[in-house]
């Protein structure tokens, strides 16, 4: 990092520069377009579009919570570089989706390859007061729309960054985020929300992203955990697991109850209209089998744990109900509240059996973040079939794995490009002495002293 | 616990396998009632079910807040079984209302006996894209009303697990749970809420629930705490009290701010429409009243301690802002901002002077649950008559009376059962310990020295 | 404190009876006058009064977030009051907004000088079920908006907790708070959101209140800490600056993300109406550039301050989130996003050369709240007139310079008159050995040993 300040600067300044002019015009407010509307057309814009800032700031919520639940399952000295890491995951994630990663999502003006690669430019709101570009009136803002499908965006990054915690250099980390939210996460999301070809060829259902954002972020974390290796004195060479035990419980039960908090906007938003009973209708049996599936996944969880170990185990709990939430997110609307609980349950009963799963194959994820966005995200998306009838075994299947390759694939190249050109973890001794000390000078908790 | 997984998971099968069928057919949209309705009946269906939801995701997000000011209010060894507490209660009554309370607090096919004993069957929402059974559209979608009901049985259970903190086991507790949030919590209010004798014999009047939620927790909690008895060491033979204060004031604050937050949707919710304007005006003052209640207590603690003990106490200040929620929760719509203050200031006067009233008669009651919960809460009931000519004082009274002895009665002998059958209290040498370490093996904060 | 119990008590009773007679005649349900009234209107009503609902619990949310950005941000020793201040300061801002502010602020009834000063009496919420007096239905509810707006003044008091910390005496804090908020705050403020002066005269332009809150809340911030000096041992006598690190950074973290997305209520709430397509459009783009500018100022502050220091400074990154949201208020509608992004970038770079010079002047701002606020807040009035062609740059200017002299002159005189009355600074044995035990006796973490 040898980029003198007024470089960066600029650069940052480039990035503003060219909408600059835009900003003016947009003063023009006045709608004449509305006259002509019927009045429930209106209203149902503003039903939808208000759902979508609801909505939207629900899943903002859980860039929150994952910084919690991560804050505090990490150990004491890596701390603040985790808070840190979500810190710009999240900011860099807005800059990047909104410069790149919505166009090439919804390619409004046409794709670049049809129906697999969208357009390229950086995304722009409608002219202040409305403008007569928007004549119709007949679904919900961009504006709302873009917050909306950026916490998405910004979700997907917040996975990755749990599982590669304690090791991993914080710009190599940074700039993979650029890379997820600018181009990966977008690309394959266009194939499905974009209405491409997963969408139309394949007929992939994945209602709020079990497989379009959560199993997406569980690849990149596998790959990025595969090239970074395990954690010094994680794993020996008896195959042995040593335990490191997060700091901070209460912060990782408040994360998870943000993140349970956060889902009702993720499932419920993904309805996509609330402009009539209907659909608001619908957006409650979501936000109800949300809670249930979560409920599930932790109670399958406490039980397992309980009968297999003699002692329920508080961390499977937490991944349960997040799992739970995961499982159902493919397809929250479908299913009865009874059936969402057995899907949640399911993904529960996931968690408990591959978190050790992963630690005999050595592959070290802090968080549990694999076992909870990525397998937990393959059966909610197969458990589609189970409850609405227009989703194939084959059409899930295939998606599932062409999304998976694609992802997995391209992260594994940009984490070894990364890991050669910069290197992507820290020193030995950095990280046995923590990250807080060595790369950031900062403590989380200066004053409280290691027992 | 000596079951096996399998049957485990077979039970929650069970559970889940009735409804399997109706997933099916639910997914036939459309709506074709919907035509013949006018437009602003299916704009107020759609007004009043997003404020269910939004009311609903609030109080969901008390769930946050008891568990952050529990986890903040026990001993450092204490804390991940707090939290392990919190996250089992809500999931179990996520799942015991889904099966058995929803029908028997609102007994819409019919009561079992009448005004007195609900119906029993499990909770199945609208079809999706809206039934043909859903011909009216004169109110809100039974998902949304289902989702917000929902969280106020789970914030009953809440109450219950703070006071019995740091000696409890687990499974007793959350067998007790389970009963309270199927049987005992939705029978009491189908008393007044789903139109039993309470609301049609006696007039009773319980806006949002001071008594119907908080004192059913509170009786709950009393009971319990009357047959596991005080914490080791916390009263010694001459009467003295030994204070045992709280690991973490930052997480308990955390959690009255939370609770405060959540409390808007719990009164606001409670209006119960939001299809009008002089419905979303009445909404309006019982945000504005819920807060200025929360104020008057906390204010009313801060000075009363201040003058009493020289010094303001935190825990006080904060558990008065609790008692001003409570005490407004009855009736958060007619009274005043400056009588709403008032109302609060006396339920924050009630915290100061009945938590060591309660260990003078060696109650040990962790948190305060049952000065905030319980005493506010026969406050608040009473209070209504003050500001709202249709209550009356014998309504109230027996009311409270007749709730009350049902739920203390009742719970007494589930504590005295559980006690007999399996021992609700953890041995001595667990709790002189901390339960972290003997009951669950995990530490809450496992890097933090003890002082 | 000398007064005895039922002195306090009874000055809380007479604040609440004058309205006690209110309270009855608001039983009278009814809205008659609705039946002449448009649907639209009645519609657009309820979504405007939703709308300032759910902004305002946004807003309230964020007296959370500064609780635990500045108990995070203080030393452990000085917590339990950082705490307990937060939590007075907020209630008491509640009562004397609604005792005094409110009204003072929206002069509805007249100005007792006309543009310049306010109505005094207390505020009253419309009658229950609405009334008669309300009949028009063109606009919101007043209890919404006595409700949104109240929190808007709580959060001015806010600012000024955190940058006092660590040696300012509870109640001489809380007396300032009373007149800040009852007084200072709404009179300023009803120069402009009242049509008072600087709005009609000068065209000032301040959307959310760069200016007329966060500047406010900065200038008596400056003064307070004038007045009240550095900590003990913050600068020695050669101009060397001792960091005092805060003791708990995951709260801190915390707390910046509660107010982030608090703000998309301050901001996104302020648009004042969401009656049609057109409002409600804006108030996506609010959101959506509200989220950008913080990203940009965390963005801004993380790269600056690597190349500057060579470690991005987690705490600088915060302030740096919030000096972006702090910029983008007096604007948030008309920019683009990149122009949203360079604006917020702008606030984080305000921050990372701004703190150390404070610390240069020996001005001891214990979080940050006076670059964060003050600075980035006068940026933030300013760069209206780079997307908003209403604004001018005399207009922008004077309106600050006017708001800030009578803001930092007043606040001056009232910290001077509290210092020579009751004293406003802790002993110095107190200060050493923290507030917590010595001004509260009772610690934030009492089992967490100190380092």
């Amino acid at each position: 990092m040898k980029l003198r300040p007024w470089i960066a600067l600029a650069a940052l300044a480039a990035v503003a520069v060219p909408e600059l002019g835009l900003a003016q015009e947009a003063t023009e407010a006045a709608a004449p377009a509305m006259d002509d509307t019927p009045p429930m057309a209106e209203i149902g814009y503003i039903f939808t579009t208000f759902m979508f800032l609801v909505a939207g700031f629900l899943v903002f919520w859980m860039a929150a919570g994952f910084t919690m639940l991560e804050a505090g399952l990490v150990r004491q000295k890596n701390t603040t570089m985790q808070l840190m890491k979500n810190m710009g995951l999240f900011s860099f994630a807005a800059l990047m989706y909104y410069l790149v990663g919505y166009n090439l999502m919804y390619p409004g003006d046409g794709w670049t390859i049809d129906g697999w690669l969208g357009a390229f430019g950086a995304a722009s709101l409608e002219p202040v007061g409305l403008a007569e570009t928007e004549t119709d009136l007949t679904y919900a803002s961009v504006g709302s729309d873009f917050f909306f499908q950026l916490m998405f965006c910004a979700t997907t990054a917040s996975i990755v960054s749990g599982a590669l915690a304690e090791r991993i250099k914080l710009w190599p980390f940074l700039i993979f985020v650029i890379l997820l939210t600018a181009l990966i996460y977008p690309i394959q999301a266009s194939w499905k929300w974009g209405g491409g070809f997963l969408d139309s060829q394949l007929g992939f259902l994945d209602f709020a992203g079990s497989t379009v954002v959560h199993s997406v972020g569980g690849w990149a974390a596998l790959a990025g955990a595969l090239v970074l290796g395990a954690r010094i004195g994680k794993y020996d060479k008896d195959g042995k697991v040593h335990p490191m035990p997060g700091a901070n419980l209460p912060l990782a039960t408040l994360g998870t109850f943000i993140l349970w908090l956060g889902w009702f906007g993720f499932n419920g938003g993904s309805q996509l209209y609330m402009d009539t009973a209907g659909n608001v209708a619908d957006i409650s049996r979501i936000f109800a089998n949300t809670n249930t599936a979560a409920a599930g996944g932790a109670i399958a969880a406490m039980i397992l744990t309980q009968l297999l170990y003699k002692k329920p185990d508080l961390t499977m709990v937490l991944n349960g109900a997040l799992a739970g939430l995961v499982s159902i997110t493919a397809e929250p609307l479908t299913p009865s509240l009874g059936m969402a609980t057995l899907i949640g349950a399911i993904g529960g009963v996931i968690v408990v059996f591959t978190v050790p799963m992963l630690d005999r194959m050595k592959i070290d994820d802090v968080v549990g973040a694999i076992p909870v966005h990525l397998f937990a995200g393959i059966w909610g998306t197969m458990a589609v079939i189970l409850t609405n009838p227009d989703a194939t075994f084959t059409g899930q299947l295939f998606s599932i794995v062409i999304v998976g390759a694609f992802v997995f694939v391209v992260s594994l190249v940009v984490w070894f490009v990364l890991k050669g050109i910069m290197g992507i973890r820290v020193g030995e001794e950095a990280e046995m002495n923590g990250l807080d000390t060595t790369e950031l000078g900062m403590e989380a908790y200066p004053e409280f002293s290691q027992g």
